[in-house]
């Protein structure tokens, strides 16, 4: 009943004439944009990849592969690019549109390259595909708790529905200037591409995060509205004297575990701005909880909470011992399962529930606080890490007979990705990490590996003790894992 | 996937010690206002009216009877005995619920009483059924336009997306005291209690509209949102004297025309208060468009819009010409279809689009302007009266040969009900008002009526002209219809 085609319909109805997009020097009017996204239902691929940086192009490729009835596969670009190929091959994606930077890496995908996007959007409109509110729009891949990413599959339906909820808990307008800096390839990066397209906000695009041009972006382009992900507010705040950014007027953060000090300097930096948490994660498309504005403000011992739910979306603690119990969400906007993984399916989504695998516990008003996230996952600025996948690729090296990887304290990512190994006399660290270079993500490779000789600790049973490792590096430390 | 209970599932684990209802002098937290809603699962029935003006049970039938997995008919308790009658009969009622103002009515009606709504909510709550999003909530009586009621069914989902295209176009928040004065019994009432439940805002409910009680309710309350209807709106200001309304922050209006000059003096009347315009129908849940506070405020070329389409409400003009088109509605908001009605609801919902029958026409901006209604249908006060319905009951008097009923402009209503008709030399205006009395509700009877003894003007076809009676009353002002 419903499409994503349908933001920027209203859009182009009622805002034709308005700014849609700033992306450097170029600017886009609504009823322009409308023009080129409808020209991308020209392309003959059911499955469309998209690999590059946040650009006019990629926000397009959001607006116009689903609304043509595609599907959109946007590719983490900072993954290595054996991962690449692999997720190129597991989604199937027959056509892959890669901007100038990723167009070697892209090459050697073995998937079909589009040639010239601009000739593309410059073509004929076509009409909008009817399309079933619960057809599957996007695959977006998250890491694998066993070691293999997996496919999110999110319907038309979805995505409307959490953009929705973001409307609601955000109360978007035609006024706003959003600058869209988290990468468009993480769903919390899209939602807002819809919110903002169905009021007809007015949206900046800057390629990548560098907070000297961010600051920049904001003062020029006069932004009332984002959202970054913790690891970006520390760097704002380093970078932010002599910075104007008194539009500002809300100001997100979502994506990964704040410290407390960075919270109460953000307040102190931006006194007259609305900060807002967001929690969630892609399989519910994403939004789930939000710590508003007044809670920020008015409620300090609310600060450590990850927030309450949307209007929309509803969440369940299940299975509660001493208080602590594991977070279930339902809604609109949970996925539809995992793209080609039945189990993985059946086991995330019982009876129309999504189980998160987060541990929380919940206050007298219903506020959630994270207690531990029982997957094992490191957040690393704000890409997760699963210790999984880590320790699959070092127990690949010959010389590694075991290997234990968890998050370390990192005062400037949260976290920091640290590995413990057992490997044969003479083995050193860097060998082992160039080892990780060829195969995975830069931000996945140990920034420390611990090579021992002796065996890991383990249990009676002989399970591998991982907290016992990890908890010198974490002693008078709380391990905030909102 | 979703139903009716979430939103006081929401409120009652964020906000179960706030104030969630105010009726009188009785104030129901969130906390006790879930308890009794959750003991109406013990009403053993499936299809439950309601007869009554706003009141705690009202509202709380409304979250619970469809919470609970069954439908609930919410009847207008200004229709005649014989009226009510019918819809009890058509729509099944078993059960029916009435206050004490309507007891006596209610007895009439052939349909079995529930004795002691009180000992209801006192029972042992029930566990929440597991319903289907598409499963029928309601059955909303409407006007037919071929004399008969229609039961409009709604769905959990349709109420639901109907309250999240609320919370975005109002932006309701926990802080938020809403006046409940507009009958629960139109969708457009019933659609605040969820929205504003949702949100775990505080709700004051009037039992009817009476200007000096509203105006004494918004300063005794601090009141800071409600919906009126226009007419609602005039008396207010006729009795504004020295009422202090500075509470109010946010005030729209809805359900039928507004006189310009009615306009500019609730502008004028509540300077810093958002006044927005919103037009639906009971087929939509309502809302479909909406004239914002910006609006109002900075674009007077747009007061005689009927706004623009909210976010979640897609509409198209189909079969312009001259400019002028059919507005048809697609949402997760339309209804499901008419109540035992395959034909009407097979000519209302045409491949998931509802036609909504009016007029309209399209600015620039995307705006849209009401032209005519294509139902031969008069707003009097927020009341619909079908012009087909009135003939119907006039033709059935033995003296009367012809009639014609139309709307005539009225200071107080905006539209009068007047009759043209063709009768038996002797019959009078009065015994023709006396045969309506006893057969239809107060508000459709004719205000006045003329009694001829010449046939009414034919078109060449036989036609019933009903233009040229009409024009005369109309000459030198507008319409307004939107």
């Amino acid at each position: 009943m419903s499409d994503l085609g349908w933001p920027l319909q209203r859009a182009v109805a009622l805002h034709a004439g308005a700014t849609a997009v700033i992306d450097g020097e170029r600017r886009v009017s609504y009823g322009e944009l409308a023009r080129r996204v409808n020209a991308l239902g020209n392309l003959a691929a059911d499955r469309i990849g998209f690999l590059g940086a946040n650009s006019l192009a990629h926000m397009e490729c959001w607006l116009g592969v689903p609304a043509a009835g595609k599907v959109l596969v946007d590719l983490n670009y900072r993954l290595a690019p054996e991962e690449l190929a692999f997720l190129v091959r597991d989604a199937g994606i027959e056509l892959l549109i890669a901007d100038p930077e990723r167009r070697a890496v892209a090459e050697t995908l073995g998937v079909e390259l589009l040639e010239d996007y601009e000739t593309v959007v410059a073509g004929p409109p076509v009409a909008p595909a009817r399309i079933d509110e619960d057809a599957l729009a996007a695959i977006s891949y998250t890491g694998g708790t066993t070691g293999r990413p997996k496919g999110v599959m999110l319907s038309h339906r979805n995505l409307l529905a959490n953009a929705l909820h973001n409307l609601v808990a955000t109360g978007h307008t035609a006024d706003d200037r959003w600058l869209h800096v988290c990468p468009m390839f993480h769903v919390a990066g899209t939602s807002n591409v819809f919110a903002c397209t169905w009021v007809g906000a007015t949206q900046v695009i800057l390629p990548r995060f560098e907070a000297a041009a961010v600051l920049a972006a904001i003062e020029r382009e006069r932004i009332t509205h984002s959202v970054f992900v913790p690891t970006m507010l520390a760097m704002l705040l380093e970078a932010s004297e002599g910075a104007n950014v008194s539009t500002l007027r809300h100001l997100q953060y979502a994506a990964s575990p704040i410290a407390p000090e960075l919270q109460r300097r953000v307040l102190e930096w931006l006194p007259e701005c609305d900060v807002v948490q967001f929690y969630g994660m892609t399989e519910a498309a994403p939004t789930v909880t939000q710590l508003t504005a007044a809670d920020h403000r008015e409620r300090p011992e609310r600060l450590a909470s990850m927030g309450a739910p949307v209007a929309g979306v509803q969440v369940e603690v299940r299975d509660v011992i001493d208080g602590v119990g594991e977070l279930w969400v339902r809604g609109a906007n949970v996925m539809l399962g995992y793209w080609n993984r039945p189990e993985a399916t059946a086991d995330a989504l019982v009876d129309g529930w999504y189980r998160t695998g987060d541990l929380v516990r919940t206050d007298a008003d219903g506020y959630l606080y994270m207690v531990d996230r029982a997957k094992d996952m490191i957040i690393t600025g704000a890409e997760n890490v699963y210790s999984v996948e880590v320790e699959a690729v070092l127990t690949a090296h010959e010389a590694v007979s075991e290997a234990a990887v968890f998050g370390v304290p990192d005062e400037r990512w949260g976290e920091a990705v640290h590995a413990v190994v057992v490997a044969s006399p003479g083995t050193t660290a860097d060998e082992l990490i160039a080892h990780c270079r060829s195969r995975i993500a830069g931000f996945k490779i140990p920034r420390a590996i611990d090579v021992r000789g002796e065996p890991l600790p383990k249990s009676g049973a002989g399970k591998l003790l991982k907290s016992t490792l990890r908890e010198p590096f974490w002693a008078g430390r709380e391990r905030r894992v909102s």
